[in-house]
């Protein structure tokens, strides 16, 4: 791979693939898909950036790969929407464009790619001085008016989420004291280094709610904050029971004290888990949808009215004996 | 400007634009648009980095703004196509954050974006270690089918490029010796800095084009390496004259020599001009249209047939006295 054109070449021999929409994919000024009357289309992009998001040492290209797309259509799971197409844009430091390593980066990428049928249509690729960019963008559609907004959350409404929350959060702990990913090993500290180099967007489920979610977003900078997102557009504030809340095992090998444990599971960042808003009365279709996704689905909370209807949302947390009011502590890519 | 969040909630108050398709802007896990029978969507994605695309001693961030933006618009243009939606990724060391003239990184852009009709519907943000890191996307349309593709070019076609070459290569240049950008100087030596700072898209003549143009990219790599994608896609070759070609005046300031004037106005990147083939028989009409659109169009060649068909494409120049074969230099991010 000795310039910029013979690595463009490469990707886009990799990235042939039929389409039912596409009109024209790589290697013109743009890529053209056909748009279709009763569809809205979703557009999502997540920079990733070498010594903020990842640290080379610690995360195989394989990973990255996976992950680069992987967040992106995590967003396209948030909106309940069908991801088709993507595009992606490398910075590569001159030592990264010699590195024979970055067929894994696209064996990664592109493995997830086809189990979601997602074909890449286009990207930039540069040189960059010191520092790995990768930026991944992916085109979803969806019924129109069936995208599942952050705004949509109702008083009245139980809080669910998927999974377990917590192990990516580990898993980088576990990677900055030095551990290592090993795909061959099935135990605790491998489960949370995999939850955070290879996370899993819940598109199966997600793409199934059709109305049994008002509100929805993807736990990508902690349960707390991600959830007083939903509360700021949708005018609402919301208690969630410490009890209930689902922590991933794995939390233990990092914070083996109970209230610590939750503390890093609503905090940490990267989960990926969907955090959705519903009437009660959905809870038996919701579960039952949950299970033929082999998903753990958990009712963590309820949205309740806003005190002050112009002040900033307010999360509370419901113990055995008290209700406090949660100071909500996120990740903020600025504030590391 | 104290963290992500206060600075994503500042662009976000400044994107507010009504547009037609749009149903969801800045602010959740995705932005949605409605679909339209009848219209192909056109997407492209151009990354900038610091010390590789621009430096931040001789850029005004008023500048840099304007040209993250438009370089994505002219990719656009290239198809013909029509700009509606713009995503933008920034990654910010954290210098930068604190930096009150990000005002004019976004003056920039937004003044650019109003006098096209796009709207910013989403993008992402980051701290980025040392390097500022921009990605650029924009979202346009055309009717179906009519999109210009790189491979539209057949044997017999006459080739134009608008406006002059080689002013955008002079300008980095006279900014590399340490002239200074200043915006109420009108020479030939601010005229060349302005080509490479602010280019401006060809949108107006491009979306004007119709049927008239059989093959069309933009000149933003040097007018030889392009016209050669257009050959390889094209499965043809091409001859361009010596004399025709619109070489800037400014050029001369940096290469007072007529020959490697040319040298420079065929392989300097970043014109941003628009390279098109076309039947002889439409001359008339394209040139009213340049006209109309105050630009200048230039013939400069013609397509011929590909001697060996499976062969590279092959570029001819030809002068009064011979006809040679022209080694394509170009702009390749990864040899600098």
């Amino acid at each position: 791979m000795s310039s910029e054109f013979s690595f463009i070449q490469q990707i886009r021999q990799r990235a042939l693939q039929a389409s039912p929409n596409l009109s024209l994919g790589i290697g013109d000024d743009t890529a053209i898909w056909r748009e279709q009357a009763g569809r809205e289309r979703l557009i999502t992009t997540d920079l990733l950036i070498e010594n903020v998001h990842f640290k080379l040492d610690y995360t195989p290209l394989a990973c990255l790969g996976h992950k680069a797309l992987a967040v992106s259509l995590s967003d396209i799971a948030a909106m309940g929407g069908k991801p088709e197409f993507a595009l992606l844009s490398l910075g590569l430091p001159k030592s990264q464009l010699a590195n024979p390593a970055w067929q894994d980066f696209f064996d990664g990428y592109f493995a997830l790619a086809r189990k979601h049928g997602v074909t890449l249509i286009g990207g930039d690729t540069s040189s960059s001085p010191d520092t790995l960019v990768v930026d991944s963008i992916v085109i979803g559609s969806c019924a129109s008016g069936k995208a599942i907004r952050r705004s949509g959350a109702q008083v009245g409404d139980a809080i669910y989420v998927t999974g377990e929350l917590g192990a990516a959060a580990t898993g980088l702990e576990l990677l900055l004291r030095g551990e290592k990913y090993d795909a061959t090993t099935n135990d605790l500290r491998q489960a949370a280094i995999r939850a955070h180099l290879l996370p899993e967007p819940r598109l199966a489920f997600a793409q199934r709610l059709n109305s049994l979610a008002g509100a929805m977003m993807d736990v990508s900078d902690g349960l707390a904050q991600d959830l007083a997102h939903i509360c700021e557009e949708s005018d609402v504030d919301a208690i969630i029971d410490f009890d209930a809340v689902p922590i991933a095992d794995c939390v233990r090998l990092v914070r083996p004290v109970k209230e610590e444990a939750f503390s890093l599971g609503i905090s940490g960042g990267e989960d990926y888990e969907l955090l959705l808003t519903t009437n009660p009365a959905n809870e038996a279709a919701l579960q039952n949808l949950a299970t033929k996704c082999q998903l753990r689905l958990t009712r963590i909370g309820e949205i309740i009215v806003r005190r002050l209807p112009q002040a900033k949302p307010q999360l509370f947390l419901r113990t055995a004996d008290s209700v406090d009011l949660l100071t909500v502590k996120g990740y903020d890519h600025f504030c590391r």
